[in-house]
Order: C-alpha cells, then structure tokens, then sequence
C-alpha cells in the first residue's frame, strides 16, 4: 500500500479540478477522484474529462456519483433545459441562471462522506470566489462554516481538512500554475453547453479563454470561436 | 394559491418524521414533503409510510430523492449488506455500524436546495439527540453549525431555518406529543430489518417500543417480537 496520505479531490472535468488535482499531487496526497454527474447538459463530455485527468494523476480511488435530483429540484438552467443559458456577461454581479441553488454544500456533504470511508485527510475543491458570479457557496467564509460542519457531524477520531488552493486565484493565476505544473489542459472540459466543441459564448467559456489570454498562452482545446480581445 | 408559509419537512418514515410533520403544521407551515431512498434493506416500506404521512398531513409537494450512492460509498450496515445489523444496544456509546458518515449533511444539503427553488422558509428535520447512539450529526451544535452553512451558502435574499423540534426529546417524549397531536402512528415505519412486521430487535425498535412503554400507550403498529418489559 502507498504510504502517502489520501485526499479526495472534486474533478469535474474542468481545468480548475485539474490544477487543483496536481496542487493536491504536489502537496504529498494520493488521489482519490471524485466526479458527480448532475445533470447538466455536458455531462457525458465531463466525465470523460474527469477519467482522463484520474488516470493522468494515477487515482487510487475514483467515484462518479448520480446527482441528478438536481434535475428533479430544477431551478436552474443547469439542469433545466426550458431556461435559456444566458451568455456571459462577466461584469454582471447578478447570480446567473446557471446557479444549481446550494450545490457545493452537495458536493462536500457526498465528498465528507466518502473520505470518512477511505480515511482520507483532506479534501480538495477548485473553488474559485472571483469567477464564482456571485455564487454564494463559492466564498472562503462559505468553506470555513462548512469546515466547522466537518468538525462537528463527523466521528471524533476523523480530521478532514477543505483544501480550497485556488479560492483567491484568478483565472490567469490559475492557467500560470497549472502550466507550471504540466497540468494536461487538454485532457479538460469547461464548457457549459457543448460536447464536441466548446461554444467560446457561455460565461464559463469566456472566463477561461480571458484567463489563457491573460496568461499569454494558447488554450488547446477547440472551440466553436473565439472572442478577440483588445 | 394558501397563504401560509412553506417549510421542507424530511419525512424518512418513522414516527419521529411524522409528530415533525405535524408540529410543522401546528406551527403554522404548509408541508413540502421530502423523502429519500438512500439504499437502506427497508426502503419500500419507508416509501409507503413517507406517501401515507405525506397524504395525511395534506403536503403541497413532494419529492422523493434517491441518494443510492451511500450504497456505493459503503461503509455502514444499513446500505451494506455484508454487515450484519447490530442487535439492539441502548446502552452503548459506541457509534453503531448502522451510521452512514455524514448522512444528516447530505440530508440536510439537499433539503436546502429544495426548499431555495421553492421559497419554503424552514426545514424541518426530527432529529433527536438523546437516542442518536452517538451519530455526531444528530447534535444540537452540528444543527447550528449547518444553519451558518446555509446563511452563507444561498442568495441574500434567502433565509431558511433549520427547525428540530424534537432535538431534545426522549421517545417517551416524542409519543406523548404524537398522541397529543393525533399523529397516525399506524403510518409510521421504525424497523432497519424487516418490510412486513418490524423486527422488535433492532435499535430502531428497540427505542421505539421502550417510548411507547414508558408513555404507557401501545404501539399500534405489527411487531415479529416485543420485548418484556419489567
């Protein structure tokens, strides 16, 4: 058996899970991935994504959970196909309807669960608070409070740590570091509403094409088009 | 369209969920009725009493949420089926087999989402500190810890409260204000083992035939065995 600690690490396929997963690499764990299918409408694209990027970093453990009671709960264009997904407007601080309500405090109470199974110590999340929209649960105090959840609703004997390494990052320090670290951007997928390429149109897209922008480099995945920035 | 105001009520099955039911309703609350087949041996017979209580207490909706990953996540007696059931243990301070780590979290996670697309203003849960056999997440101060959570995790405008009526209840307590209440305890469904009569063993029964003794009132429900009490 390795030696090295284990840490759950939340991919969805995108390239701040992939970052975060080489931070975790770097940072002594062993990874055991997890990846959650919610229903969105790039599911099949970002799992494939997510089993790239597991057996990139050589995953002990992988888990991909069905949550698509988010479809069920809707009220979000996520997940409900009648919403019209809105195109970017980065400036905007008005919550998106891209917004699935509360679904990282999901995501950690499904991640909280599984390492208390594996005895992992740690789990990662590429949380970002500047591109997050307005998403509430994408704060650092969002992630302290849930830590404090952790504290208290797991066995005494269990200590798992959020490790959020990219929450005050910017896109741009975001694709810097992953390059440093050889992150495979390639093998990643972050677009809200294509399979085959990615649309360069739906704010994810365009917060990641900035990012590589700003970072002076080439984003190797092909899109449908590109803004031109000026 | 009622004018009173809408709580998520997490209905497992069991006569704790439903005299939460009813509070809620005294209280004042229309009932959006929220069940979840997390993979347990009795979940068919939760399901039934969950849709009778559900009907009974007239629930503006309802959802039933299937979190069979706690199967796959493992790790505990009730989705694991290569663990035996513990025999009933009252005494005992050490954390059952029956415990699925962090299960009131992911409970708790998806209630809030729910109740966010709904605009319901409270969830209420039956959770009850005295006979948790020492579950962490069936603590005062984890209950606590969630509602920062929550305040944190969904938009401004939403304010959702965490109602545990019961958190400080013994059974005896919790059949007395039943009885008061006209909770139809007949609905109800306690037993982790059995689907047609319950099994009279398991902690869950044991717990729940020792309240209804000492409240002095008969369990109307049917029982494989009864315990003697002396």
């Amino acid at each position: 058996m390795p030696s090295e600690p284990l840490a759950v690490v939340l991919i969805s396929g995108g390239m701040d899970s992939a970052v975060c997963t080489a931070i975790a690499r770097v940072e002594g764990y062993g990874i055991a991935a997890l990846h959650l299918n919610y229903g969105q409408r790039t599911q099949e694209r970002e799992l494939q994504a997510f089993h790239d990027i597991a057996e990139y970093y050589c995953a002990r453990h992988r888990l991909v959970v069905d949550v698509s009671h988010f479809a069920l709960i809707g009220g979000s264009s996520l997940t409900d196909t009648a919403i019209p997904v809105e195109q970017a407007n980065i400036a905007s601080t008005v919550i998106p309807t891209s917004y699935v309500p509360f679904r990282n405090a999901n995501i950690l109470a499904i991640a909280v669960s599984w390492a208390e199974v594996l005895g992992a110590i740690a789990i990662y999340i590429g949380a970002v608070e500047e591109d997050s929209s307005g998403y509430p649960d994408c704060r650092k105090e969002f992630y302290d409070a849930f830590q404090k959840v952790i504290d208290l609703g797991t066995k005494p004997e269990t200590h798992i740590a959020i490790c959020t390494p990219l929450i005050t990052y910017t896109k741009k320090d975001i694709v810097q570091r992953g390059k440093e670290l050889g992150v495979p951007f390639h093998m990643t997928w972050s677009c809200y509403k294509r399979n085959d390429r990615a649309c360069g149109e739906c704010d994810s897209c365009a917060l990641r094409l900035r990012g590589f922008y700003q970072a002076g480099l080439e984003d190797p995945i092909p899109y449908a088009c590109r803004p031109v920035y000026t």
